[in-house]
């Protein structure tokens, strides 16, 4: 694993993290800076990131499933997702939770093969009731104090492809993915 | 209190945040990171933060009154204003201690029961009133040096729900929050 | 002198800033942070932060020139100026020594009385010219190798408001200005 | 060589840059910060940097022949490459070795005389081919892994200005460059 942020990882994440078949990604914060325009048409601009866009679309070549969760609506998720290839969009869930136990409940998965990544206080109840619970770096202090784990980058600069790199490193399938861009 | 912004708050700014019972904000440079938009229909354009957002509709939800005092005049202010439920939203204010003088007398409140958060000049006179004045960590020296208590994060970057978090947790309404989100 | 970046001031620069009677800025990376907009109508958008704003207003209340000058053209800049009341703002300027020679002759200055503050080579010869050469945080080296001062933010994000409160701060006019806002 | 980035190149990174007639640049995370636009019109914004144009125009102006390969297409880019002078633009390039190696073979040179600067996996390829490879500071850790030289700064924030200034320094253009702005 030669990814810095890769390195030191806890058994216990180790473990965690070689039984998800599931990740659910918060969207503002998470998968943006966190940043919502306001303004003359600027509502619906959302930026998210490349890096972040190249890891998702891996993992989910590589078999693993790929949600995103979130209270707010917006046609640049959609077409963020559209772009991914990306079809488990739940937007306008007031209750994370219940959109992850369907989703779950469709997939025919457990909790525990379930990744949750947030940062803040609307993704607490999802992220304890995954088997693996990612805080971005800019997360809300009692979000890093529920989550297993914790990336180097923040929301919208990278910290989703972290998680991404460790699912694929942990289980198992960083070799092909290298020789994959060799 | 489980927040690093947290820890090592003085006596003094415990008695203070104890009191507050209005949180009154400054806009450009505290909710937002100073950017000011110029251009082809950019000038309405305002970056707001969700971290803020919740921080402040939660701080409304245990009851205390939170307003927006700004020099400016924006659409975007007014549309974030709406969403999060805030209806105290002074804009065009060139005397802010004025327009926090008259909010104070509409509510029945005394000058020592406001909080106020700001970063430059014009927020001076209303921070010197108000029983708990708050720069962010972005502010002008002279307003760091009038300050009771300074933020961690910078405005635009969470520094408003830092504010938030303080008060909820100086006057016990941790646990009751913590409870909700569970 | 309560500015962090005011202590200690060079006696060389207290000596320039007190001959100053007109500050001239570069635009992009000195007053933005130096990013170009591309795209759909966004190429007419620029950023200005409102500490510079406030600093340049009240640099120009006390009787000091404010000038902009860039090799650019962009209707925003021209906004900008207008909403700060600067009359002098020269742009699609290759040759900035010339505009700045030309804005002295006007004014009936020497250039030992003009500041210039810039941060890449084409603001290498005013700098040169004028009696006190200001880089920002984000120059460029051999902008920063030629400066009599540096300030320690970036710009667009209140490297002008340094400059501002040097001047004001070495030409005994931040008393006033002090109670102007208290 | 005054560029602080510029100190203690390694020998072999000199002998590299001392041979470099093509500098080919990657444009997500390494022109840009990676960010991508999305919502009413956002999709075609891009952001870059004052400081980068003015690197490329110069090598460009020293005869070091300047190209842009992206997986991308995007109108914000060909304006910015039409600005710069720059005509090499490789545009929804899913192979980019195959696009370096097209303009080596149109332009006559060999593949020891590109340098390729990149930020992720797709840039892999044409950086392991190229006879210098460059990452940005904030590249992925497999990109970093196998580049010659790393920049200081951050796409979009001055990291392409970096390698345009090494490589006139190293083949001994910093003193006319410097002439030609003082």
């Amino acid at each position: 694993m030669p990814h810095d942020y890769l390195t030191d990882v806890p058994d216990d994440v180790r473990e965690r993290a070689g039984r998800v078949r599931l990740v659910a990604f918060d969207v503002d914060g998470t998968l943006t800076d966190g940043r919502l325009w306001y303004g003359e048409g600027g509502r619906e601009i959302k930026l998210f990131h490349a890096h972040d866009g190249l890891g998702i679309k891996r993992l989910h070549a590589h078999g693993i499933e790929v949600a995103f969760i979130t209270a707010r609506v917006s046609h640049a998720l959609s077409e963020r997702a559209r772009d991914l290839g990306i079809t488990h969009v739940y937007q306008g869930q007031d209750n994370k939770r219940a959109s992850l136990t369907e989703l779950l409940d469709a997939l025919g998965l457990k909790a525990e093969q379930a990744a949750f990544v947030g940062d803040d206080l609307p993704d607490l109840a999802p992220m304890r009731m995954a088997g693996l619970a990612v805080a971005v770096a800019n997360a809300h202090p009692w979000i890093v104090e529920h989550a297993h784990w914790q990336t180097r980058r923040r929301g919208g600069e990278g910290a989703a492809r972290e998680v991404c790199d460790l699912i694929l490193a942990i289980q198992d399938k960083s070799d092909t993915e290298r020789e994959h861009w060799l």
